[in-house]
C-alpha cells in the first residue's frame, strides 16, 4: 500500500473543517470505533486512521477550529508520535501528567453557544453521558447525526458485506429456544419486556450463527430486538442470505439492518427496555420514545454466553488437542533449526514461523483461521507487549535468546489462545530464573481451589507472586474470557489486579478463561506462558462450594528454560503431571520424529 | 448482676411508646452506637440492651405502635433468641432471606403525615441520608433531638468521666504541630477551609493525649475543629484537667463537649468544611450552617495515624518483645501442665488462664491495660469465632484438644494483638494438618512481596489458599489495622475479601495490620495464628517500588502441631527462622526454665 503523505493528512483536516463550518459544529469529535463498540474493527470503520495516519488499536480524534488532537495510550506512544509527524495533529498522551481526559478537554473546548458534532452511531450512549454531565448547563448543542470524515473519504472502503452462516445446534450443545428462554427469565427478574442487542457476539450467540465482516472475529454486524413474543435480528439481506431459513424456522424474524431504528422509535412506550449503554450507540438509544423506561445494564447474553455448555467445554477440549499438535510441531521446529546455517544466517524469519504454524493448525478438518493476529517475537521483539510481525517490522529468528509466540485459532470445536516462549540457543541464567518464575505463576493460578463467589482480581496476585516476589512485574491483566468460535476477547469475567477493570464478575462453571503471566525487557526479551482453562467444580461441603479449573491447553513447557530448584515439590508435580497429560493427549497426532521429540521433552524434570 | 426479667422489658416498651406517643413519633429507632459511632460503647450508650435485653455487639431497635423489632447478625443469633424470649420483641435475622433491611424496614413503616425518632447524636448523617432517600417525596417528619430511651431509664449509668492524659512526643516522634501541618495541607488538597472531627481515636491521636472512657479503648469523648487558624477541642473540663496546660500551650483551645454544637450554628458559612458522613452524628452535621458547602471524605487524620512514624514502629518492636515474653511464659504453661491431675480434674478454666497472662503482661512497666476483652477457648469453643469467656461460659482447659488464646495489650511503647493456637494433649491428624494449613496461609501473606498500590483485598487470597485447597475456609477477614496506644481494630488498611468491605486502601510504609486466618469446626475446635505485621519497603526498580511485611510479634508457633510434610522448603525455612528471631529477641526476658523450653521448642523443623 502506498504511504499516504504528511501533507496529505494536512488537505483531509482543512477539508474536515470545511464540512465543520457547513454542518454548523465547532468541536468535531472522531471516535475509534465500530456501530457495535467491537473490539476488532472492518477498514470501513477507520475514520481515525483516514484521518490522521495513526493505525494503533486504541486511538480517539478531537477536531477543533484551531487544531487537531488525538489520544492513545502507552502502548503507542511512540508509533502514534512517528505516525503523526508532520500532520499538526497533537499527540495527547492519556495517563501521562498534565494531559487532560478527552471529556475533559471537548469540555474545555467548548464554549457557550457552540456545538459539538459527532457520528452518533460510534460513540456509546454513556459517553454522550459523560460529556453530558461535564457540560452541566452549558448553553452546547450536540450534532450526532452526522459522519463528516465519511463526506471526505472518497475511497472509502465499502461496509463488510461477508455472509453469516449457522453453527449447528449441535457444536454448542443449547437451541435458540433455550437460550431465549434463559434470556427472557433475566429480563423479567428486571421487570424488563425488551432487550435491545448490538454486541455482534451477543447477537452471534443468542440465534445460533458466526459471521465473515471482521478479521479474526466471526461476526455479522447486525442489531437484535428481544421481546416476550418477538424475536427480530436487523441483519442485511444479502448477508443473512444463508441463515434466513434456519432462522425463520425457529420463529426470527429478519429485518434490515439500518430497520431497528424506526422500530425503536414507533415502539410501545409502555414496555421496559434493558440495554447497557456502554456498548450500545447513541443513534439506538436516541431512537427510544423519550418517555420509556430503561435498565442500563449488561445484557444477559453476556453471562450466559461466557458460561459454555458442556457441549462447548468438550468440543474445546478436541479443539485444544488439534491446536496444541499444531503448536508442538512448531516447537520442535524451532528447536531443531538451533544451530542451523540457516537460522544462524538469518534465513528463517517471524513471519516464515507465524506462516508455518498457520499451515500446521490448517491441517484440521475444521479450522477456521486464526482468533488473532498471531505474535511470534524473537529477542527484543518479545518485550513489546502488543508486537505483531509486519513485513515493516518482520526480522529473522535470532540466535541465543529467546522467541515468544502467542497466537490462536478458530475452530468448529471452539477458539484457542496459547502463548509459549522458547530458547533458541544457550538461555542465560537470567532468561531461566524468569522463565520459571512466570511458569511458577501460570501453574499457582491453574491449580487453585477458590470459593465459589471469587472474582478474577481476587485471583490475580497468584499469577503474579512469584514475579513480584523477585522484583518484576507485568503491565497486563493475568486472564480473560474467550469465546467459543467467538471473539478471542471476552467478558464478563476476567484475572487482574482491579486497578483497571473491576474485575468484579465471580467466576462460574463453564467459563473459559486464559492464565497468562509474563515479564518483559525492555531491549533484551520478552517471556509469557498461556494455557486457557475452563472453570470447575472441585469440593462441596458445610463450609461451601469450591471451584477450580481444568487446563485446556496441551503444549509442553520448554524444559531448557526450567529450574527446577526453584519449583517447589507441588509445582514440579503439577509440571511433570501436565506433561505426561499433554504427552498422552496429543502425542499420536504427531508425526513420529516430534512424538519421539515430544516423548523426551515431556519426561520427568527431577531435582 | 440481677438478670431484669422479661416482664420488665415488656414494661420498658411500654414506657417507650408512651414517650413516643408524647413526641409525636410513631416510629422509634433505637440504634447501637454512641455519639461517635465508635467500635466499644461505654454503660451510658446501652440503650439498646436497656430496653431489649439483648447485649450482642451489633443490635439495632426499630419501635412501631404495634410492635419492636431487633435487627442482629449471624453471630448473635442463637443469643439473641434466648434473651429476646417473652419480651414480645421480634428477632430480625440480618442477611436471612425475607428479612428487610433496617432502612427498608423503616420506610415501609411509616404513612403519610407519620414521623419518625430518633436520638440525632446516636445516628450517622449517612443513615439519615439513606432513609430520606427511601422515603422520596413522601410526607413524613423526622424528630431527631429526642432521646426517648434516656427519659425512661431511671438508673442510667453516667457518661464516663476518664481523665484525659498526655502522650509525650518522645513516644509517638510527631508534634502536634507536625500532624496539624500535614492535616492543613491534606484540607488544602480538598479546598476546605475546616475539619470536623469526631472519631475519637482520631481526635486523641491529633492531640497527642489518651483517655479512659472506653474499656479497651484509650480515648476520651471529645469532639475537634480544624481551621486554617484555630484548633478546638470539645471535651469535658473535669476530663480535660490534666492535659489543659499542655495542650493550651501548643495554641490548641479547648472548650466545653456539648459547645461544637453551637460553634458550628455560627460559623462562617463562607467555609468549606471537610466531614465524614459515615462516622460524624446527625446533630453534628445538622448544627452546619443550611448553605455551608462541605466534603463527604473520611478525614486526612485517618491515614496519617494508620501510618507509623518510625519512632511508632520502633516502640512497637519493643513492646511486642515484652508482650511476647508474656505470651511464651502463657504457652510454657499450658504445655507443662499436660497430663497434670489439675487439669484432668477440670481444675483450671479458661478464666484462669487468662487472669494468668495478664498478670504476666501486667509486669512490663509500662502495661497500660489489655487491649480487647481476652479470647480464651478451649475445645468447641474454639469454633466459636467471637467467643470470650465470662463467669457464665467459662469452661476447665479440656484434655486432647486445642485451646484458642487471641489477646492483646496497650503498652505506653503502642499495642498488641496475637493469636496462638496449643494443643493440649494428644493432637489428631486433622488437627496437624488444619494447624499446618493455617501456618502456612500466615507465612504466605507475612513473607510476600508486593507492588506499591497493592490493596488488601488483593493480599488476601494468600492467607485463604492453603485452607480452600483443602476445601475449608474462614468466614472473617484475614487482616485489620491495629493502632498505637489506640483502638486495636483501626482502619483504613484491611485484608478481607473484599466482598463486605472494599479492602480498597493501599498499603503504605509504616502501617501496622494483623495476619489472621484461621479455621472453625463447629462442636470440634478452632484454629487462629494471628501475628502483627508492618509494611515496608523491600525493591525499588524500573519494575516500579515493591513493598512487603516485617513480622512484630514474638511468640513460638506449636511444633506439636506442624506437619512439616505439608510446608515446602520455603515455608520450612520461614518458620525456622521466625522461630530463631523469637529466641533471640525475647528468650533474655524469660525464667530461665522458660528459656530452655523456649530454647527446645525454637530448635529448626526437619523433614
Amino acid at each position: 500500500m502506498k504511504r499516504t503523505t504528511s501533507e496529505e493528512y494536512v488537505k483531509r483536516l482543512d477539508a474536515l473543517r470545511n464540512e465543520m463550518l457547513a454542518a454548523g459544529t465547532d468541536v468535531y469529535y472522531v471516535p475509534g470505533g465500530d456501530f457495535h463498540m467491537s473490539e476488532y474493527i472492518s477498514d470501513y470503520f477507520k475514520c481515525r486512521e483516514y484521518l490522521s495516519g495513526f493505525d494503533g488499536s486504541n486511538g480517539e480524534m478531537v477536531i477543533t477550529k484551531e487544531g487537531a488532537f488525538l489520544w492513545t495510550d502507552g502502548r503507542y506512544f511512540l508509533q502514534a508520535d512517528e505516525q503523526l509527524q508532520g500532520t499538526g495533529i497533537t499527540l495527547m498522551k492519556m495517563g501521562e501528567p498534565g494531559v487532560p481526559k478527552i471529556s475533559d478537554f471537548i469540555k474545555d473546548a467548548l464554549h457557550d453557544g457552540e456545538s459539538l458534532g459527532f457520528d452518533g452511531r460510534c460513540v456509546p450512549a454513556y459517553f454522550y453521558d459523560i460529556i453530558k454531565k461535564k457540560l452541566g448547563g452549558a448553553d452546547v448543542a450536540f450534532v450526532t447525526d452526522i459522519d463528516l470524515v465519511g463526506n471526505i473519504w472518497t475511497d472509502r472502503p465499502a461496509l463488510p458485506s461477508g455472509k453469516a452462516w449457522i453453527l449447528d445446534d449441535s457444536y454448542t450443545g443449547m437451541s435458540f429456544d433455550d437460550k431465549l428462554t434463559k434470556v427472557r427469565e433475566k429480563l423479567a427478574e428486571d421487570e424488563c419486556d425488551m432487550l435491545v442487542l448490538s454486541s455482534l457476539d451477543d447477537i452471534a450467540w443468542l440465534f445460533g450463527f458466526r459471521g465473515n465482516d471482521i478479521d479474526f472475529n466471526p461476526v455479522s454486524l447486525s442489531y437484535a430486538v428481544i421481546t416476550s413474543d418477538k424475536s427480530v435480528l436487523y441483519m442485511d439481506e444479502e448477508k443473512a442470505a444463508d441463515i434466513k431459513d434456519a432462522l425463520t424456522a425457529k420463529g426470527i424474524e429478519i429485518k434490515g439492518y439500518e430497520e431497528i431504528f424506526c422500530d425503536l422509535k414507533a415502539m410501545d412506550p409502555a414496555l421496559k427496555v434493558s440495554l447497557d449503554r456502554s456498548v450500545s450507540n447513541l443513534k439506538l438509544t436516541s431512537s427510544l420514545p423519550g418517555n420509556v423506561k430503561t435498565v442500563d445494564k449488561p445484557s444477559p447474553t453476556v453471562l450466559l454466553k461466557a458460561c459454555k455448555t458442556e457441549t462447548e467445554v468438550e468440543n474445546e477440549r478436541k479443539a485444544h488437542i488439534s491446536d496444541g499438535a499444531a503448536l508442538t510441531r512448531i516447537l520442535y521446529y524451532l528447536k531443531k533449526i538451533q544451530g542451523t546455517p540457516e537460522l544462524l544466517e538469518g534465513k528463517i524469519t517471524e513471519l516464515d514461523v507465524a506462516e508455518k504454524l498457520l499451515s500446521y493448525r490448517a491441517e484440521a478438518d475444521d479450522f477456521k483461521g486464526e482468533s488473532f493476529a498471531p505474535i511470534v517475537a524473537t529477542g527484543a521483539h518479545g518485550a513489546i507487549i502488543h508486537y505483531e510481525p509486519t513485513p515493516e517490522t518482520n526480522v529473522p529468528v535470532e540466535n541465543n535468546t529467546l522467541i515468544l509466540l502467542d497466537t490462536g485459532g478458530h475452530y468448529m470445536r471452539g477458539t484457542t489462545d496459547v502463548t509459549r516462549t522458547v530458547s533458541i540457543g544457550t538461555p542465560s541464567e537470567k532468561m531461566k530464573k524468569l522463565y520459571t518464575a512466570v511458569l511458577k505463576g501460570n501453574v499457582a493460578l491453574s491449580h487453585t481451589v477458590f470459593k465459589k463467589g471469587t472474582v478474577g482480581r481476587t485471583l490475580d496476585i497468584l499469577a503474579r507472586k512469584p514475579l513480584w516476589d523477585l522484583g518484576y512485574d507485568y503491565n497486563h491483566g493475568t486472564g480473560h474470557g474467550v469465546g467459543y468460535l467467538l471473539n478471542v476477547h471476552e467478558g464478563p469475567q476476567n484475572i487482574s489486579t482491579g486497578v483497571r477493570t473491576n474485575g468484579g464478575t465471580p467466576f462460574e462453571i463453564g467459563m473459559i478463561t486464559s492464565d497468562e503471566p509474563g515479564v518483559y525487557l525492555p531491549g533484551e526479551f520478552g517471556i509469557r506462558t498461556e494455557n486457557m482453562m475452563v472453570c470447575v467444580p472441585k469440593i462441596k461441603n458445610e463450609f461451601g462450594e469450591f471451584y477450580g479449573f481444568e487446563t485446556l491447553t496441551m503444549a509442553p513447557f520448554d524444559r531448557d528454560l526450567i529450574d527446577v530448584s526453584m519449583l517447589t515439590n507441588d509445582e514440579l508435580e503439577a509440571v511433570n503431571r501436565y506433561h505426561k497429560d499433554v504427552y498422552e493427549t496429543i502425542s499420536d497426532l504427531l508425526p513420529e520424529e516430534v512424538k519421539n521429540w515430544l516423548c523426551e521433552v515431556t519426561k520427568p524434570l527431577t531435582r
